[in-house]
């Protein structure tokens, strides 16, 4: 296979010792924000996609495997989600995802960067898809930990779509121990929470995937982790979800579930897709078991 | 995360928009075949690497994935595997699988390029961990399918570890339906093929293996299709199986099947990899369903 | 050195087997022309640069080596340049040169591709500088030979700033004999030509340099070849004077020259400058006489 | 300009936001020094190539350019160079080139770091061709400032071929008046010294190049600064005479004292490219006169 490499490239650093180039169709956007750089490109791969501080987002043509799979499988593990909270999700697309079942009456979604979301509508509007204009959405620009820690509202399923917890970087507070324990705290009864929980990989699936399970299985009664392959993250990639209720939905269910619930045809996530991620491989598995480190304030993770 | 990008790198084109940077430690070899360009290099990564005209063939941390994928689902499919056949497997890792299973007493590797396992077995020995020295090998450089053709015998299982089918490459006539009735032909009335189908993912399942399963099903009774994450291809990558006796394993069944049969543990397959394997996503199961190329000697599959 | 190689760059082919990758700071500008892709991206090292099917034509921070190295030497060879043609330049910047001669009366600059002179006056006004405003200026959007093929006009000096010849490429039939004779035929008694002639390094001045200056001796009673580093070509690169007038301009009168007719300060070019760039290294001195290449209509040449 | 760029590349950071990548043929040795890491690649364009510390030092194809730029004019400007002094210069090619003038009666050559002459004379054999074999030659594997320091020999020729001074890097301690003043020291009443002075390009020159002809001009009556391309370095290169014998060689005398002196044909050095390599561009003749800093061992330069 050949090409002329002649151009704009995106390059994107996923270890020291590894790198993805990417083509660039068209440069959308490049800026800073208050917190962190912010590029949107488009490329013949993958259509529009976001990149904040280098590191890629989520790209048009598959973010909709990483939301839906972030979204459905807690969403459906509650019996009736009507209020539901989002901390992160700038693009819009976890809030789209969110939006679609019928039995939510109210999202509150709290991403601390407000020009990220507006960057994001304007363009990148096929992740949103008019999600933003949605009345049952309020969204709020602050720090998600501040805004769950103050309000007295409970939710029904808090999804946290947050940027990877990296040394120099403004998430790595919304993966430890006492976040968690906030979270449950304004969960109602059958709450249910998911965190995306980064890379997957063979060689990195230590890195915050099994500290971050360890960490939620000291705080929910039930923690569920899974696992799909995000083509514009080039890995394998881990979410987790908690919850004190006993998750026990059968196979059967699960398509009839989806089919009454949402008016809309799923892309991804069905019951064989779901299967897929829930059976997670032997190192993960393993790496579960032998895993001692529970993320708190003080002993936070960072991805490398 | 940054990093000193000086010093030798290997670069993989995936696509004509998209390519993989790796770092090289150490490069072994570097040469021409009769055949094809031949490369052995070590990243910190990724160990040993066997690299053919470009293309990462395996590599030594994750090499286990991709050969227990390829050879265990099918060889346990059979009832009692005691003649195997492989096509390809330069590396002799494929080897080594198969003759973990305690039932074998004979396997006919049949790989074209005499050098290509040469050089594998002085600079990969971790591939093949000592099987070429096993009696129970028959080791012959000719073409596959020109032997399959000519001989006499009758195999319980027949695996294809193959390069991809390149419009300049050597293997394109190994993908077709003519190859795929010889297959049939030389298998016994149990017997079980399986085929590394190339890659998997979302933007490219349609190029060989949505084809192969097609080209299959014509072929034979049951037609198994999964795929997996390569880290070392950084994709998702198909197999499928052919057989005509119908597989009815039922999960319970499969742990208890490895343990008798395999006295070695496995490091990746068991029931849970296996679900998580023949899970397939809706966008391959219904690339299949919609899929309408035969792969015939006269219109062959080429991957671009 | 270390870098964070996240992020945009700009890959240009070389050869074969080298490349420059720079790291681009915004992308002004990307499209295709009816003749040519174009991109206008800022690097930090550079500044502004003008990019045409991939290469590189001219950058902000350099390219006054490139545009005084090629106007200046012509332009002070003559004894009273008054009219001055112009082939190619889309940017503006061997306008600005030309027209910093006092004694220049009009300048016909004829370029083929009207959009490229466009979007160079939005998006690189520090190449012009206002020259394309100057009320001596005449722009045509046509083919530079059929031009100077119809018209009536004697000029002074010729200056050719043409792309490179490549076999895909708009301006091969620019670098030919037949062409040259036109260019003759055009000038008048003391007239002086000049044209870009590609690369002069160690490994490719044999590509077009020699050739150009072979053709041009087999026109012109003079030819004067010279050479200069442009740090956006990564690269030596070639010019060639063409003359019927003997060029006598003893070093003395060089700068005083400069100082008399060019009101503004140059930035690069003077005496030392001259010198410099008319002392050729051996590998072209020995390269000229050995050439053997003569381009014609029929035997053009063209850049690999 | 097209490529399949799959394959084994070499990457150099020239500055953090530009990169060399240049496509390796072979492997010949990577390894690591007591003093620093050493690969010896072998390039389609450039040949054999030694890199240290993943900088290029020198390669095949061009090495002469650099070597004998370096050598001949601090040689030639002598009346009679006898005894030779050798800084660095561990391929073997500086000294290849003191030892074919005629004159030279003993070459010290003094490298700190053992292995890389030993890599250099078994995988470079061209560069050295034979040189390290000449009985003139006494090889010494020491600091070159402490040798100096401690010698009682005084040289007519003083050659300083060293890797740049980088802040982790060996070297600084050899680009500091205070070293500069025991070159003096170790100079004959006629004596000529010569440092490779670091990149030289139009926004690299005040790197080192400038604060060295500066720190010079502080310790020698006649400093002689000069550059040239050169490929392997992708960039101008600088070099710098200091003397205190008025060196008064006409442009007729030049060509003559090669032919006398050399019995040996150059590649690359006469009185032509001597010229071209004296006449600094102008950015570097401003530079020179508006230097301000003197390197001392307190306040070294390094180069980023």
């Amino acid at each position: 296979m050949t090409q002329n490499p002649s151009g704009q490239w995106f390059s994107e650093v996923i270890t020291p010792d590894m790198s993805i180039l990417t083509r660039v169709k068209k440069s959308h956007y490049s800026g800073r924000t208050r917190f962190q750089r912010i590029d949107v490109i488009e490329t013949t791969t993958s259509g529009r996609a976001l990149i904040l501080d280098g590191k890629t987002q989520s790209s048009e043509t598959d973010e909709h495997i990483y939301h839906e799979a972030l979204v459905h499988p807690p969403m459906l593990m509650h019996p009736d989600p009507r209020k539901v909270f989002i901390g992160g999700g700038g693009e819009g697309a976890t809030l789209r995802e969110v939006l679609s079942h019928k039995s939510v009456e109210k999202v509150v979604m709290v991403d601390l960067d407000e020009e990220v979301v507006k960057i994001s509508r304007q363009f990148l509007p096929n992740h949103s898809k008019g999600a933003f204009e949605d009345s049952r959405v309020e969204l709020v620009h602050t720090d998600a930990r501040k805004y769950l820690e103050d309000t007295d509202e409970i939710f029904d399923v808090i999804i946290l779509d947050l940027v990877d917890p990296l040394e120099t970087g403004i998430a790595y507070k919304l993966y430890t121990q006492e976040f968690y324990s906030i979270v449950q705290a304004k969960l109602g009864r059958s709450g249910v929470m998911v965190t995306q929980s980064g890379p997957a990989g063979l060689m990195n699936y230590h890195e915050c995937f099994t500290p971050i399970i360890k960490t939620l299985q000291n705080t929910f009664t039930y923690v569920l982790p899974y696992n799909i392959f995000v083509p514009c993250f080039v890995s394998m990639w881990g979410f987790t979800i908690g919850t004190n209720l006993s998750p026990v939905t059968s196979p059967d269910q699960r398509d009839l579930l989806i089919c009454k619930r949402l008016p809309k045809k799923l892309r991804f996530y069905d019951q064989i897709s779901h299967q897929h991620m829930f059976s997670l491989p032997p190192y993960i598995r393993h790496g579960i078991d032998n895993e001692q480190q529970i993320i708190t304030d003080e002993n936070p993770v960072f991805m490398v």
